[in-house]
């Protein structure tokens, strides 16, 4: 099969592409994800994806999501965004709902095997992948293999403290990194700062010279830089590779997270830090999955 | 050659240890560092250290260091707590000192060698080693293989943050766990609170009914807690062994430590975090050293 289906799950939307050997994305789907309206209302809407995609792969798909997966169980354990999942027997049901073989995959380790594929990692061995959007996720690549941890946590750097006595966050922690570098993050800053908006408004009003809409983006910016530079000390791994809703703000994150990031590692080389967009841009994720359907990741009898 | 020496070098005291093929510390040796007289008066120390073994070994010397070693250089390229090493070349130094081969390597990176080969690591594929003593540094297990990261600085551990804006830390950058998670922090909280006496008397208070006492252990476990809950979100590896100084104190530390890891770990069950004592006690870096000359890592040729 040279063509296979990939379908990234998020809070918001869900994107689905068909994907070529050769990881081009030859068509794309959007649609909303509904997470609020329950169990069979989101698989059909995946249904949906899939299938204005032409039908015109009969292969496996590979399914990026957001949350605690267990990809050799087959199972979504919890998913912030998507309260109704838990302990969600994700592969059956949507073996089911789609008719074709299925492998999943947390959402952010989607995006670092395709970036680690084709996109911004595809020459470094190691790296950590940040996906910045509704919620703050990421994907562990070390020395060339996926990270998964033991309980398919692993890269779960959303939660990594940046404020011990900050806000509170879903988790049940307070000062996670999500709580500020994510799109929800910078929308609930600005609120409690009275600016109105959406995260692009903000963005193009700091672009344009608004200087506190500007500290939004370095507040999450250094709150990132603190939780890069836990990163950097506990395993000296130089690249990061920033995808997502906030990739697009890159540029008015970036020196924050740098400068933030450099005063906090312990003693690394200034030059040595790589802060580079996800190469894919928003389809990583779905890459990603499609790219897991290919290579038979996620299969039962894979082991993850 | 079935005996070898290790030698661990802390910023107070020498230790030296021959150790058989099975890990069997045979004979030991212990001296003040002498950190503030300068590169030929350690080097002189480690020597005695070595000559106190009764020179009943004629193999190659493993020697762990703190700070950013370089083993496949031979190089410590900076310690915190030895100021005169900067770019300091130890393994030709040392090689003409003792006139033997010489393997160097960080000192907690020795620990964690030691505890996955014969200590409480040794049925765990993967865990964080902690080393608390004068300072508070980290070794990174992996899949039973030590990751050293990119430039030597993997398991810098000590310098995770744990209160952006808290106590100034030599590095540069504040509120790092080394500033309260080691003997010197401890003691620092316990001078900020009017409180005499060295760790092990406000230890041996605390477990009398000492409330205030117990309360710097109790910020230590905390501030712990915070570090390991960072390791558990970015790398979901759920055993943490604890070696140094304040391993004696682990009883007054743990509490705290798992309380607050646990408030922290992101969807993480109760029950796979893992707290371990290092089985090797103080042996742990010397052992470690020698199993590295043993194994032939820190060879020039080994590349590590």
């Amino acid at each position: 099969m040279s063509e296979h289906v990939g379908v990234d799950v998020g809070g918001t939307f869900i994107k689905a592409g068909l994907v070529a050997a050769s990881g081009d994305v030859l068509a794309r789907t959007r649609v909303p994800t509904d997470a609020d309206q329950g169990l069979e209302a989101i698989e059909e809407r995946m249904h949906e994806a899939v299938r204005g995609l032409g039908g015109r792969s009969g292969g496996r798909v590979g399914v990026g999501l957001p949350g605690i997966v267990l990809p050799a169980e087959g199972v979504v354990r919890v998913s912030p965004n998507i309260p109704c999942w838990r302990d969600y027997p994700a592969r059956e049901r949507l073996e089911n709902v789609l008719g074709t073989g299925v492998a999943i995959e947390n959402d952010a380790n989607c995006a670092a095997v395709a970036e680690g594929w084709i996109g911004a990692g595809a020459r470094i061995r190691s790296f950590l992948l940040l996906t910045l959007g509704t919620g703050c996720g990421g994907g562990v690549m070390l020395d060339g293999e996926l990270w998964r941890g033991e309980s398919g946590r692993g890269g779960e750097i959303g939660h990594v403290v940046v404020d011990p006595g900050g806000e509170a966050c879903g988790c049940g922690s307070r000062g996670c990194l999500e709580t500020v570098a994510s799109v929800t993050g910078i929308e609930r800053m600005a609120r409690d700062a009275s600016l109105a908006g959406g995260v692009e408004d903000l963005a193009s009003r700091a672009r344009s010279g608004g200087v506190r809409e500007a500290l939004l983006f370095e507040s999450a910016g250094r709150a990132l830089g603190i939780a890069v530079a836990d990163w950097l000390n506990i395993l000296d791994v130089h690249a990061i590779i920033v995808a997502g809703g906030l990739r697009a703000c890159l540029d008015l994150i970036e020196p924050g997270l740098v400068d933030e990031a450099l005063m906090r590692a312990y003693c690394l080389d200034p030059g040595s830090l790589r802060v580079l967009g996800a190469g894919l841009g928003e389809d990583s994720g779905l890459v990603g999955a499609a790219r897991l359907a290919m290579s038979g990741m996620g299969d039962p009898q894979s082991n993850g």
